[in-house]
């Protein structure tokens, strides 16, 4: 098993393999009466929080929780770090206090890799600046696998910002793994020519939504950020949500068994409609149910699975 | 039992009754060296506040804990909420979390009411816009009975601004049903003609607070928001301590086994003085510790006190 | 044993050194697999923090909890202290919801002094203005007679703006007592005349930290508060690193034995310099796991040791 969760291109076949069997029997404990494990008692997790990310926060929490470990959140604002403190220096303060896993959530990309240069314990990445959020691509193809039944040979077609988004990074490079087929879709400035074999060789791009949907098993809407809409490279939002958005009539044209995701939180009526937010071929609530699993899974692996 | 308390009108007599025989039994948990009771183990309890309420939020933490219950905070600013999330995205994603109840403080009026439509677990309202706090409601019949032995038949004066008041509010409802006779008191302009039939058969209205105090068995004050003395229907600051003001004379014409209460935190000087909150009359810090136990019933009455 | 630690000077020898022992012994469970202890199950500790201090609340948070008890924070800023209630009326707000006990940081001088004549509990003072930080003080000696074997005896230098440190004075109140001798080193801006002697007899006063640096035993660097930088009494940033700052050269003055503490955050280059922040004798990520052994110490004593 790996130390650290720092990429989706971290894990082999194999590793991802084992995190999605541990998380889909984590699940099974959600159904019982008595929904927490002993696994990590006695065990301090610590949220290294440098943006706000209650969801993502709260999951881990939940799923560390359920594991019996005792979780202490860190938010960086108004903490030490804003006296100046350096990310290396708090890192080394929290392995003194006894952290065992740091989850850091930080705005510069490639800080996760360099936390995990400087502790003893395990670092797991929840989203470092536009880099990546490998526990996102976890959830994601766990969710692809209980309803699709695989992801070997899948056709995924991830949909908007590309270029900015860590979700989007995370998957490809885990779904390519996995034996997923990935197509990049988006406005041309979001998509730089390059950036899809520089992120995996197979992965394809198109700029058109309309021609992907009809062979597409999976569609992945990245949720757009607001604070970009203003910059010069960005559509203007009528334009994005009329080609890039995801409405009834796109949705109507994907194959039957196909499904829609999105990361969370929605910006409704933007990149996706609530039509198909809430229609049953959506797993963004799925998606969140699962994230917790799969954290259990991360969480358990790294921090003691392989002992005991 | 049911399922959700969203309002002081919830309840009937029968229920409100077990939830405050329930606290009473809770409450010799705080007597004992290990105050922890393990009926929630293993259930999670989310504090969802829109608005920082620093008193309740720790009081139900409190109460949460000492069931064993894990609880995780979701403090509202800040978070994807702020990013433009609707409350049912947030609702369904802390259900798909886990979340078995939710502790609801948010600034909109009927807002623990719509939370309540979406997930299949407890909601818990602990304060709504203007609208409701049935728990406050459920601390203070808990604070009289235990005071005065009973609440049927007792006058209870409800003193300031009514008509903002969801403290006010929620003990109207829940003391008609317990069979208190409840009197509004403050200036026309926060207690509207029409309010005090709307709120319950029954109750009364004076303007005039010398007038009720004799025949009172309880003076609840309510606390003055500073923010609104501004407010054009609000009395200057010191007409209003001067009229409405509970001060050591006005406590002495109170019949001597009268008690005074207040919500908290309180503005000592403007609608209390010191000499009448640090009184024997005062139940202001029991009001605290009884609100601990009666959310502790409140919750293991929902989450799990009718399987057992 | 004491009930409440609100200052280095409250405590006698005996009962000192007791507390550094049982944080010795504390320190081997954080060698084990399960580093929880069962000892202050059922009791609930709040840390109530009026100044953002996220390494003491941790330090607090993880000694906690590793002693099993429910941990409840409570950061003041927009809490119903904005709203004007009083510390008092805070106070036996969190002893009615039952805090066994109150950690309280605090920007006032004297507040936890204050607040331990309210409280049945126990009070313990995490940094009360300019004044106090006694748990810092006992982890310092804890470190001190770690590394150097004794305490009594030793010659401490305490390096900068003593004037406004509530380390410093802890750490003079708390050697004296235990033995050490410490000098006040720093401008004579910062170390009035008689704070030396005001302090504790027998502390000496210099303002050449060359002068002591090749006899002392610790070297205990202060930090520079950012925002008193630009006060008159304060030397230029460069003439203070210059004349007051460790470098590689001044550090080389020491005895071999000799070690550098510093309580944290550092301003690296201000006070201390990358090379003798990182170099062999710095004890300064020892301090924050001393840290949480020493407050896993005080909470034991405080809350139970003496029972058990």
């Amino acid at each position: 098993m790996i130390r650290h969760l720092l990429s989706g291109g971290d894990l082999d076949a194999a590793t991802a393999t084992q995190i999605l069997d541990t998380a889909a029997e984590m699940a099974t404990v959600a159904g019982r009466e008595v929904k927490k494990l002993p696994a990590l008692r006695g065990r301090t997790v610590v949220n290294l929080f440098y943006e706000d990310s209650t969801r993502t926060r709260i999951s881990f929490e939940a799923a560390a929780k359920r594991l019996s470990a005792d979780v202490i959140n860190f938010s960086a604002k108004g903490s030490s770090v804003a006296k100046g403190e350096s990310l290396k220096d708090t890192a080394l303060t929290l392995q003194a206090m006894g952290a065992d896993a740091v989850v850091v959530r930080h705005p510069a990309s490639g800080a996760a890799h360099r936390l995990a240069n400087w502790v003893d314990g395990s670092v797991v990445n929840a989203g470092d600046g536009t880099h990546e959020h490998p526990t996102q691509a976890l959830l994601d193809a766990y969710t692809m696998r209980a309803r699709l039944g695989r992801l070997a040979g899948l056709s995924v077609a991830v949909v908007g910002d590309v270029l900015h988004s860590r979700v989007a990074r995370s998957n490809v490079l885990l779904l390519s793994t996995l034996g997923a087929k990935v197509t990049l879709v988006g406005p041309p400035t979001l998509i730089p020519v390059d950036i899809a074999q520089a992120l995996a060789p197979g992965t394809g791009v198109c700029y058109d939504l309309d021609t992907v949907l009809p062979t597409s098993d999976v569609v992945m809407m990245l949720r757009v950020q607001r604070e970009r809409m203003n910059d010069s490279y960005f559509p203007s939002a009528r334009e994005y949500a009329r080609r890039y958005g995801l409405d009834g009539p796109r949705m109507r044209r994907l194959p039957e068994h196909a499904i829609v995701m999105h990361p969370g939180p929605m910006n409704r009526g933007m990149e996706i409609t609530p039509e198909v937010a809430d229609s049953p071929r959506s797993t963004i609530v799925e998606q969140v149910a699962n994230g917790v699993s799969v954290r259990m899974a991360v969480l358990y692996l790294l921090l003691g699975g392989n002992n005991s």
